[in-house]
């Protein structure tokens, strides 16, 4: 299983991008995780464009499209989601290869709920396939917020490694199953 | 008073750009309406470079801070806030000229909720003082989506104005009463 992991803050120190690097060292045999380096360099939105997108967006829609899932982990920014991460979805809104796409979003920061709520509600519009077993809230912030400390905390480290197995789990019974409707879609 | 206004699309045929230029247009005498253009050429936002901003994002702060008042006028694209906007907000968040800065938040899609709704949520946040008198809803998706016929509209045309001139009846009374604590921040 192929998963792409996309962070919603260019923050050098980003708590939600070392989150990306500690699952992609963590995940389990069978399960590679890459985590997609583009969000910054991606134009802001414009629905003008949609035909004729930049190069880099359309490199931006091949990687989600040949990505079996993804994890997204994005910052609250002012109660709301960041922009970087809008941005970045709203170039995905009328992409066909993200419908239906099996998506897990992880909350570091569980205090914040706002911006959470908002992102769970921009993608079951966007027809996402959302994974509760696999969106999991692992509050970071203060306490472990480097890719090493990360994974060198068997506590978190094991929440990771199960995010990602329920992630697997998830897509290998989509995939048995055969492509169906996404039922949290509207 | 000088209102800036912000457009939260790119899209060249932009109703909610279509809407800050009829705006600027109808201003009654004593109301100046200037809309930003430098939405597109913003940066993502990155909150390393919070204190040293590309010149665009202080020219964009500077006129923020200049001006008496806000009228923003964005889309929403998936349930959620454009990014454009978004990402305009988020170079704001830090930003002292901000604060208590007076805000009318129209909306011009009201069956679209869920994305005005959260960008109450994020203005609040910011401690901006949303104006509810000046904050319209003025369903124009479909029927009246140019600026030349926003302004040929007589009932379109007085809604505009009067959202104006309950912005600047706000703005007054604050600036008689001296700057106090935005009762609507949190």
């Amino acid at each position: 299983m192929n998963v792409l992991a996309i962070a919603g803050s260019l923050r050098a120190a980003s708590i939600n991008a070392a989150f990306c690097r500690a699952a992609s060292q963590l995940a389990p045999h069978g399960i590679a995780v890459s985590c997609f380096q583009g969000t910054g360099s991606l134009p802001l939105f414009n629905p003008d464009l949609e035909q004729r997108p930049a190069p880099v967006v359309e490199a931006f829609r091949a990687a989600v499209g040949a990505a079996d899932a993804l994890l997204i982990a994005s910052p609250e920014y002012a109660h709301g989601i960041s922009g970087v991460m809008k941005n970045a979805l709203d170039w995905l809104v009328s992409y066909e290869g993200f419908i239906a796409k099996p998506v897990a979003v992880v909350n570091t920061s569980p205090r914040a709920h706002h911006a959470h709520a908002a992102l769970l509600e921009v993608l079951r519009t966007m027809s996402a396939m959302l994974v509760e077993e696999a969106s999991i809230a692992i509050p970071l912030l203060g306490s472990c917020t480097t890719e090493e400390q990360m994974i060198g905390t068997p506590a978190i480290a094991t929440q990771i490694r199960g995010a990602l197995v329920a992630l697997h789990s998830f897509v290998s019974l989509g995939q048995r199953t055969g492509p169906s409707f996404p039922v949290t879609g509207e």
